[in-house]
């Protein structure tokens, strides 16, 4: 399939908007520099997104499983696997993973910082001491995230996600026991409440909390698992369609995402996930990405940023720098390819949370019937040639304008 | 329920299309004189069709079954009962029908030619002497199509799709021993490959073939059956919806679907499912048929051959051909009707093969909301006020304008 044409997804995270008030009712994308986001509009077919479905409040998870080609229904039971898969914790299907923090407990296990003094250096060598025991037949995977994170991720026979938190979400509340939702979830529950009692006898004689009590910091003492999720047995994109793909995100959720469906993940240097990411540097490796894939995936997490932080101002600057970078990447691509440009979920910046509207979508690129849109923004796009559309429907779209889908029927 | 309005589908196969480099472009339909076309967009109701979900590759036989009210997911498993229904066979639900080739094979079952030298002659009597047979129990039915091209039809207990073909689908190979490809399809495996073996015992004797080999041409002297599907048990249309339905197509799939469907088929002298086909007559047909049917079916098969060709300008000048059929209908038919003017795919001549973009739709007829769409295109009929719907709703929409549906609900 050499010639085909490539696809390149690229996903504003929470782009979409509600009108603002200081905007005079108009959105951060109505307001806006973005001469390159408008021609994308202007010269392919534009339409709006529901990624899961109408009025669905979607998660970036679940969104970016949906636009994937997934049904988060089926398959999502929590946030654990995918924050394990994103910080490079090689999970398989039928694995139950967490989401976890390092904590201080007194000596009651009662919390006393959740965040244990919000700890930055020393978790790989305390992680490393959680790595790799058993519990009951069941092996335990232990990695640090950022600062006070990390993950766990359960792997053996009979494993159920259905257990309530290790974690009291507050302080001053002794450690939870964790208990099982359902009867088959006995053994997980058990394997949990072990591994906190661990966690607690190994980490508070650690070296690394040593030196932290000797200087005053609250000791990383416990670590105390939420969010228990169950790895899907899923195929991945590149086997259901017979595509290389790849993502470019520094985000480690979508990361996670993307890496249980099977795209390589493609490390940029300085793209953070935060507003200050280097967003020309990740235009430079989607240019790059696109010499050898065929399905490059990128998210932009920063207006999703602006949105949780309530900033229309911040939103605006946000959409012109992709704007920039999005003409870096239709100038200096050498391959042809189709564009979708699109969110996984609106994050009004009067809501601070995502919200269950549509987002804008535009594809670019040969064989797409031109609207008569004329500007990338959530009311322009409404009257494009696509309609309305849900998250599982781009990928199908997009494979068939690439040559890549099979006939039903003939 | 005779005063109630008729309804008219027509579906012009493959019209959809993309933009067309020669027309600047502009899509076929957008070039086209169609006066008719678009007068019937401007008093109507407009919008965009996906016959069978976004992005899906629809063939004519899925897009028909979903446009008459079935769900193709469910109910295909090949093409085989329709061609065979289409040809006149008087498919059941249960049997399993196929595809087949008169081919010539060697005394060592090598297929010399897959199509016995394009055999156009003698292929009835052919047919009727391998018609009627019994294989393990198994009724075998047997009918000449087009040319070198049969199916086979078969009847009893216990007979499943899920089989290998014998037909190499090659030259210079062995005729393949049909494998079961599930446990249930052991039975028919062992049927097919006794049908095949008969056909050589049968056919290599037949006078028709040795007077082929007196003249130096090959002997039509095997049956090489594909395609295997079973025709689904289901509701005929004019039961489901109390109305007396009736087809006009030239082409065999679309008529197997039809009679399936359990609309009588109407047949038009001239009628060919070819470029050269009469298509006023088809359209005097339809006015007649309007007389005595509540819903008349038609398909004009012409844009969808100009796509595989990927002549453009031959579409073009289809187009106007369709368009003075329409005009007639609308000029001479004496009841009442709503009329539902659409495509069962796109064929763009750009790809030459079906894709899964979604084709234009307008409804014209009492009680539609007129929109503000002028003409009848793929993009002008984006903004109609049908908005994107799927080949499911098509039928049920028509049904309620035409006050045929019951209320769901109080």
């Amino acid at each position: 399939m050499g010639d085909l044409e490539k696809i390149l997804i690229v996903i504003c995270d929470g782009l979409g908007d509600r009108p603002v008030d200081e905007f005079k009712g108009k959105t951060p994308l109505q307001m806006a520099k973005k001469p390159t986001l408008n021609r994308i509009a202007r010269e392919g077919i534009c339409g709006m997104m529901y990624p899961i479905d109408v009025g669905i409040r979607a998660g970036s998870d679940t969104s970016h499983l949906a636009i994937l080609g997934y049904d988060p229904y089926k398959l999502y039971t929590g946030r654990g696997p995918f924050e394990a898969a994103g910080v490079g914790l090689e999970v398989k299907g039928g694995d139950v993973a967490f989401r976890c923090n390092f904590s201080t407990v007194d000596e009651n296990f009662v919390v006393v910082d959740r965040r244990a003094g919000r700890i930055k250096d020393g978790t790989a060598a305390l992680a490393k001491a959680l790595d790799g025991m058993e519990i009951e037949g069941i092996k335990v995977l232990f990695k640090e995230s950022i600062e006070h994170r990390a993950v766990l991720v359960l792997r053996g026979n009979g494993l159920s996600p259905y257990i309530t938190d290790a974690d009291p979400h507050a302080e001053n509340q002794k450690v939870h026991e964790v208990k099982p939702l359902k009867a088959e979830a006995e053994l997980t529950a058990r394997v949990v409440n072990q591994f906190v009692k661990e966690s607690y006898r190994i980490l508070s004689e650690h070296p690394v909390n040593r030196e932290r009590e000797s200087k005053g910091l609250p000791p990383a003492n416990i670590v105390l698992p939420r969010g228990a999720g169950i790895v899907p047995h899923i195929p991945k994109v590149g086997e259901l369609h017979r595509i290389k793909g790849a993502a470019i995100t520094g985000i480690a959720l979508v990361k996670g995402v993307c890496r249980v469906a099977g795209l390589d993940i493609i490390e940029v240097k300085g793209a953070t996930g935060g507003l200050d990411t280097d967003m020309m540097a990740k235009a430079e490796a989607v240019v790059k990405a696109l010499e050898t894939y065929d399905l490059v995936f990128v998210n932009i997490k920063a207006p999703d940023i602006c949105g949780h932080d309530g900033n229309a101002g911040e939103k605006v600057k946000v959409i012109a720098r992709i704007d920039k970078a999005m003409e870096y990447v239709l100038k200096n691509a050498n391959q042809n390819f189709v564009l979708a440009l699109t969110a996984d979920h609106t994050t009004p910046v009067s809501v601070k949370d995502h919200t269950g509207d549509a987002v804008p979508l535009a594809i670019h690129g040969r064989g797409v019937r031109k609207d008569s849109v004329r500007t990338f923004d959530e009311i322009a796009c409404a009257k494009g040639g696509m309609g309305h559309i849900l998250g599982k429907n781009l990928l199908p779209f997009l494979l068939q304008l690439t040559a890549r889908s099979e006939k039903f029927g003939s």
